[in-house]
């Protein structure tokens, strides 16, 4: 692609030659003649000149550089992760549908243009796939699971029956979604668990991203709901019922309990533990390793909370200090 | 199936029309006319009576209602789970032995009669599957494995040669069991650790569930143990040579270390860590993220602990108020 | 193989009948006739004398022992463990290439002699594997992806395009190498989060091992590395971009953010969080549950931290005790 293409692309003004071709994105220290780099902060931006890189992508504080090509605009990370998906968009077009002759895939199976199935993956009765998404090798996709347009499915990835996922929906390898929650119920008279129906189901909306090796259980009657453009990493756990709003972005090895309710904009750091029944209101942070109650309430937008039980952080840093000072700071 | 037969499957007393079809199972909000809902708490019998339900399960609370049919009993959430297990099976039937021509089933290996092998699973030489199980789709079940009757196994389980599960065993998809254990010995000379023989064995007993991605690691030398009615949770840890007891419940992304011993009906919240050589006696209670330091003990039916340490839950709270108050609320 | 060999082997001293045919490793109770235990301590001496073993590994207090045959050494787990490798290696001897049938092997990948493909796994395109490796059934190897010698992948792997491995690296079943790390631009206008390019690459030397259900990421721009000899538990996550060093030793559920830097021989317990851009330096040890806040620098070869934040375990037990004598015993 050539470097005044990815300009009007991203909205970046062009200064120096454009036609530069640029086939990858790297770091400074990785970059190579037909890379594209990036310069946020006005201290790397000499080596940023100075790296074997095509161009810069850098902010206004770069516009009277000389040396190397440069896209100048407000928000270079941004400008820069656009640049990066239109470059592996172009790599990736998939112009025909693509079944692998291993895959297995049920005749009454509906796969939009596009499609490709890679290696024995598994495609079971009535579910449909739309255009462009691609099935990764080994998944297992259940009877009348949805899956919208340009979702992409690393290897390995487990859907139990029922699932629907939206547009443009990335789910990393070993990941399973649609699986049973953990309910019973204790026949007091001979001390056993029974299973409580888990026939509920998972719905996925657009944008989301899930990653490798998490769970997310479908609800117990009803619905588990993960909302538009939320991002989750590797290992984390999303309990039966629960209800996750948009652009929620939730660290791995996070933990959240059944039938809590996570609203837009919340952020959840590292390994957070939520119990059953929270609410997380609206742009709430939980900080690494915090521990939410059972329905308990948080709120607050960009208020911050740490620790276990969660609490406001300067509460959680002055009851740290305090602590520092009864043992001792040695 | 009617709801008459349903009544009498569930030891609960029918009121009203008998000969009403029973199709599912559903909570208020998503019960349609052939469905069976349940109502534990008198404040919302009457939407559960305005609901689209076919009939209701409830306490003697309602038996002066009328508008639906009813099903009184004693323990309404209890009847519902018989209930909704009752309709499953009768969906699931499964009347003859079924290998997807994708399976691949070594020829030593004994399928009991109704056992079904779905896309893709490897079964490998000398497996014995007892009748009326299934094996999804992608699983691979190592060399010598032993699964009873009536186990159910998701996608892309991994079983470890030599594993011995019960009856009525579910593995949800992407678990692993009888992987190797950690453990090492350090070579003081060179500062290499060498693996230390991992060649024991896991037995889970009959049933017993475990959830998506959870891992149980087979004994050292000896044995790692699952009691009979132990329910594990999604993205569980268990170490080499544990001995867990009988209705043990343990919540989402708890681990434990090696050679701890869990006696019978102890409950796990959430997250928590349980440190090597640890005993939990029976009926003890960890409340989520709690952490039990190497070698502790313990005691109590229905003891509380909580925090790490893991102390009583009084003493945690009198701790926390504490420091609350020196920390200042705000 | 006869124990007069081991010994050799193993660099132990024989004393008794070195003809004696050893198929196995055991323990004191599982032992067998042919199987080799070991005794650490003094006093496991008599019982190891006197169960069903073949011989006994144990120190130079058994050297007066009667009754069975004996290896002396002065590190008698570590010569346990040698034995025990030798035993495996005799058994799983690989004299020829072995691709199954169902395995999906593309045309431009090159496989060392030796090499085991079991069944439905899949070789991309321009994948290495190196002699003597084996790759478990369902394993999905991505294209580009280079495996050297000797490595042994359990079923249901998932590596990601481009990523490299050493020689002898033991990869667990489920795990899954070089996927996506978690990185996002928001676009302040919109409130949407885009995805910052995960492009760089995973690099893990040799004598690694890795556990069930693990996750790696890969690089963002750069790469990932983890230094050779390192051992990661069941259920660990790894971050893009960091870098860790030799010999490192990380236990179950334990979580590392983007970016940190792990030095050579750090131990890090069960449930651990590491911040971005941590760094712990040579030797550091971080009990279980243990987090480090984000660009934090801990040091000390040796020195035990504890607790979130994690601080000298001196100073967190002194902290742990005043806080007991403020809430009260109980």
């Amino acid at each position: 692609m050539k470097l005044r293409e990815i300009a009007g692309a991203v909205d970046a003004r062009l200064q120096g030659d454009g036609n530069i071709e640029i086939t990858g994105v790297a770091s400074i220290t990785s970059a190579s003649e037909h890379d594209l780099i990036f310069v946020e902060d006005h201290k790397f931006l000499a080596s940023g000149l100075e790296c074997a890189a095509g161009a810069v992508i850098a902010g206004e504080f770069a516009a009277a550089s000389r040396g190397k090509a440069l896209l100048i605009t407000d928000h270079p990370k941004l400008a820069f992760a656009r640049a990066a998906k239109l470059l592996a968009e172009g790599k990736q077009a998939r112009t025909e549908r693509k079944i692998h002759q291993t895959a297995t895939v049920h005749l009454s199976a509906r796969l939009g243009p596009g499609v490709w199935v890679e290696e024995r993956a598994v495609i079971a009765e009535d579910v449909q796939v739309g255009e462009n998404s691609s099935i990764g090798a080994g998944c297992s996709i259940g009877r009348d699971v949805k899956i919208g347009r340009n979702c992409e499915f690393y290897p390995n990835v487990t859907i139990y029956p029922g699932t629907t996922l939206g547009d443009h929906v990335i789910v990393h390898a070993g990941a399973v979604l649609g699986s049973d929650g953990f309910g019973y119920v204790r026949d007091s008279r001979t001390g056993r668990y029974e299973k409580f129906p888990q026939v509920g189901r998972l719905v996925i909306e657009d944008d989301v991203e899930i990653g490798a090796n998490s769970t997310i259980d479908r609800g117990a009657l009803d619905e588990t709901r993960i909302g538009r453009g939320t991002k989750i990493d590797n290992l984390v756990h999303i309990g039966h019922n629960c209800q996750l709003g948009e652009n929620v972005v939730i660290a791995a090895q996070t933990g959240i309990s059944g039938s809590a309710v996570i609203e837009n904009d919340v952020v959840l750091g590292g390994q957070v533990g939520i119990a059953d029944h929270v609410r997380l209101e609206e742009g709430v942070i939980v900080g690494a390793q915090g521990g939410v109650p059972s329905r308990k309430i948080l709120r607050g937008k960009g208020v911050v909370f740490w620790g276990t039980p969660a609490r406001p952080i300067q509460q959680y840093l002055k009851q740290l200090a305090a602590m520092a000072k009864l043992g001792g700071k040695r």
